[in-house]
This record gives C-alpha cells, sequence and structure tokens, in this order.
C-alpha cells in the first residue's frame, strides 16, 4: 500500500441531482480531485516535470460502488491510496466516508501516462511514482470485463462535444462520459433507481466538435434491480463502455 | 444595505476550462451558492418554510463585472449582502475576493418568488425577508435593457435539455443558459478572448425534454474588444437574453 490522503469537502447544491445528492459524474470528479491534491501536497513541482516531458496522466478504468449517495450540504471525507503499479498502470483507490465514519463509496481506478504528443501509453518513470510510495508489482491487476453490445439497444442519443466537456488538459474529462452514458435513460427509470455499482472501461480519446453516440442495452431486469450496458461511440470506433448495477431508490433515505 | 455573509471557496479542476480558470457558469453557480449558506445560516428552517407554501425562488437578473477570473486550486472568499427589496424583487449582491483582498469579480441579482403550483410570482413574504435585514425600497432597481435581436446571426445552435441540467429543484439551472449562450461561440474565440461583463435576463422558464436554440450576434468589434448579444429559445418563446463585453487574454496573467 502506498501512502494516503485524506481530504474533506462540502456538496454544493449545483453538484446535485434531482434528489438532491451528489450526481454520479460529480462523484468521480470529488474522488479524483483527491488524487490531484495529494499530488500537490507531495510534490508541488509534479505538474512542472509532467509538463516538461509532454505527459498527462489518463485514466482506463474505474470499478465504483456506491452504498449511499453524498447530499446536499453534507461534509464528506474523500481518502485516497496510490496503492501499486507495473510497468504501465498505476493503480488507486478512493474512500468516500461520511462524518459517521460509515463507507458512501469507493472506487478502484487504473491511470496510466501517456505521451500527449505521440498519445502513446509510456513506461511509468521513478520520478514521478516513488513519491506516493506504492508497491511495484508485476502482475496486472484485471477488472470484471464490461460485455460487448448485444445488439438489443434500449436508447440512444448523439452528443456534440461542448466547449464545456472540455477540462484543463483541454481533454473531454472523464466524468463527462458517463453523463452521456446517464442521459439517455428515460427520466422515469432515473427517478425510480440509484447505481449501485459501476465498472467503466474508457478505449479512445474523443476530440471537441466530435460527435459521440451514447447507446444503452438492458441486461438484467427485476422490479428491485436492472442491470444496464453502456457504449460510446464516436463515429464508429467505440470509445468507453460501462456496466451499472441500479436498485430501486428507497425514498424514505 | 442588508447583513452580509461571506464563505471560502477552493477551485476545483473540474470547475475549470482549458485555461484553468473557473467557468463563468461555475462562478454564478458558487456566487448563488454563498446566498444559500447566508439563508441556512440565519434561518435553516427557511427551505421547509418555502416548500410548506410551495414557494421557490426564481432569479430574473444577474448583472456581473469580471476584473480577475479565479484561477485551477486558488482560494477565494465569496461575501453577499441581501441589499434591498420591494413588493416582488429581491436585490442581492456577490464579491469575490481573492487572498490578497483583491475584488475578482462582482454580481448584482435580482430574485423573486414563484409559487410553484400557478408559476406565478408573488408578493415577498415579511417571513421570507425578515431575517436579512435588508432595505424595504418602493422603487424598482432597472438593469441595463439586452437590445432584441438585429436578425445579424453570427451562430446558433441547438441543446436538447439533459437530466443533469436539472438542479435540486427539478429546473433548468439558471447557469446551464450561460453555458448553451457561450457554447455557440467559435473555438477559437473562446480561446482568444474572455468575458469583463454580462447582462442576463431570465424570461420563461425551461423544461426537461425541450430542445432550445441559442443565437448569438455580434454587436461590436475591434481587435482588443468585443461585444455579443445571445438569445435562448424554447419553439419560437424568448426564455433568455444577455449582452456579454470581451477582452482579448493577457497570456502574462
Amino acid at each position: 500500500m502506498g501512502l494516503s490522503y485524506t481530504t474533506t469537502h462540502q456538496v454544493q447544491f449545483y453538484e446535485c441531482d434531482i434528489h438532491k445528492q451528489l450526481t454520479l459524474p460529480m462523484l468521480m470528479s470529488v474522488a479524483i480531485t483527491a488524487g490531484e491534491l495529494q499530488t500537490y501536497s507531495l510534490d508541488p513541482t509534479a505538474d512542472a516535470y509532467l509538463e516538461e516531458h509532454h505527459l498527462g496522466w489518463i485514466i482506463t478504468n474505474h470499478s465504483l460502488d456506491i452504498h449511499q449517495f453524498p447530499k446536499e450540504n453534507e461534509q464528506i471525507f474523500v481518502t485516497t491510496e496510490a496503492e501499486s503499479y507495473n510497468k504501465f498502470f498505476c493503480y488507486r483507490n478512493f474512500y468516500i466516508h461520511n462524518q459517521q465514519g460509515k463507507c458512501l463509496a469507493t472506487m478502484k481506478s487504473v491511470f496510466s501516462l501517456m505521451d500527449l504528443e505521440t498519445r502513446k501509453i509510456v513506461t511509468v518513470p521513478e520520478e514521478v511514482i516513488s513519491v506516493y510510495q506504492s508497491e511495484k508489482i508485476k502482475r496486472i491487476h484485471r477488472f470484471p470485463v464490461v460485455p460487448d453490445p448485444s445488439g438489443e439497444m434500449l436508447a440512444q442519443e448523439n452528443y456534440r462535444v461542448r466547449y464545456f466537456d472540455l477540462d484543463t488538459n483541454r481533454h473531454v474529462n472523464n466524468a463527462r462520459y458517463l453523463a452521456w452514458m446517464l442521459d439517455v435513460l428515460p427520466f422515469s427509470f432515473l427517478e425510480k433507481y440509484e447505481p449501485t455499482h459501476i465498472e467503466i472501461s474508457f478505449q479512445k480519446e474523443i476530440e471537441y466538435g466530435n460527435t459521440i453516440s451514447s447507446q444503452c442495452e438492458e441486461r438484467e431486469s427485476t422490479e428491485a434491480d436492472k442491470e444496464t450496458a453502456h457504449y460510446i461511440y464516436n463515429q464508429d470506433v467505440l470509445s468507453a463502455k460501462a456496466l451499472i448495477s441500479w436498485r430501486q431508490r428507497n425514498e424514505n433515505e
């Protein structure tokens, strides 16, 4: 296990959905921020090193468990740890707790370093990784594989990449993919069900001005639980896919 | 002058644009949050009162001056004061300062109370306004009028209202209108210019599933400064309009 780091966050109204809960894309962004803050606290020059070597972190996978969504105005604690790394992948975990110490959500993520000129993944340099004191491993952690499309599409929408979909790295932020995935679901579905588990894998970059197709399939379905599969296509290229488990909302929560 | 209230905010990476600056919609949201926090600090039961009387705050105007955009990771101070009110309108000001005490932005906003069942504006009840100790006035503050469209359209795009465009009040959040207004501008324009002044007036509500048209006109133009006018139409109904002044970015800032 590498070093861990904890920050606090107060959930703002503009980060919440109609249920007065932190949205799923925001939950992901809030978690990632803890990693950024850890990097800065351990090495304020880390960004300059990456810039000098034209390197950028990219995320290839998130595996997310949500026990309870943080609520509007709630103070939450976000802990992250740089678990381990091998030649090409860095494994980082995130834990969100409430003030009573209850674990609300956990996320396991895979980061890689990209050469921003060649757009290729590079070996993780010791200079970058050493500050986190994470364990060097030889094996590769396997994340559950999101199944390929079955062809039984439930819903589809097109999205043009907008100016505000770009983040400070001039890339479409990972959290946007998830917003496109959820938005195709019927309003009545999003009113009634909430996600409990998400496996998402990012395959290809998407650029400003691209028009993507967000497609959704229903995989499993009971009254209480659902499972949906999601695919983001840029032209004909699969850019991201995800599997989401849902449970019926408890209105008394 | 009514009571004032100050809160702090650390600018997160996911609140920033490609210039590593707080986006304009986020700047507006961060300001509004200070008003919400003031309300809660003065009267934690205020929301319950509004809910019981099926009332909700709506915003009709913002007049925004930006001297300098807050930057990624910057700690800012957001001060708000409930300046004054008359029968139908409440005037609230916002000031954003940096840690050196420099004023980065100011916003003057007009709030009204809507009966959420009849969708009509109602008289501001003493029970709601008294906690802010703001001045009761008879006159109506006039905000600069945004000119009607000239017909010389520069750019236009359609936007379907998405699930995540809705906020905790199940309304399209005001900040989204501004995102639609800016997104139609060419990327090269948004790279080169930054807004210095915004007059925005909200005319009609927009609902989930509506498709709106965001239209933009160029009003004034020199190499260093531009002025654009923006119109949001829902079908043929004008839902919001804005006038934005721009200056060429200083890359050394």
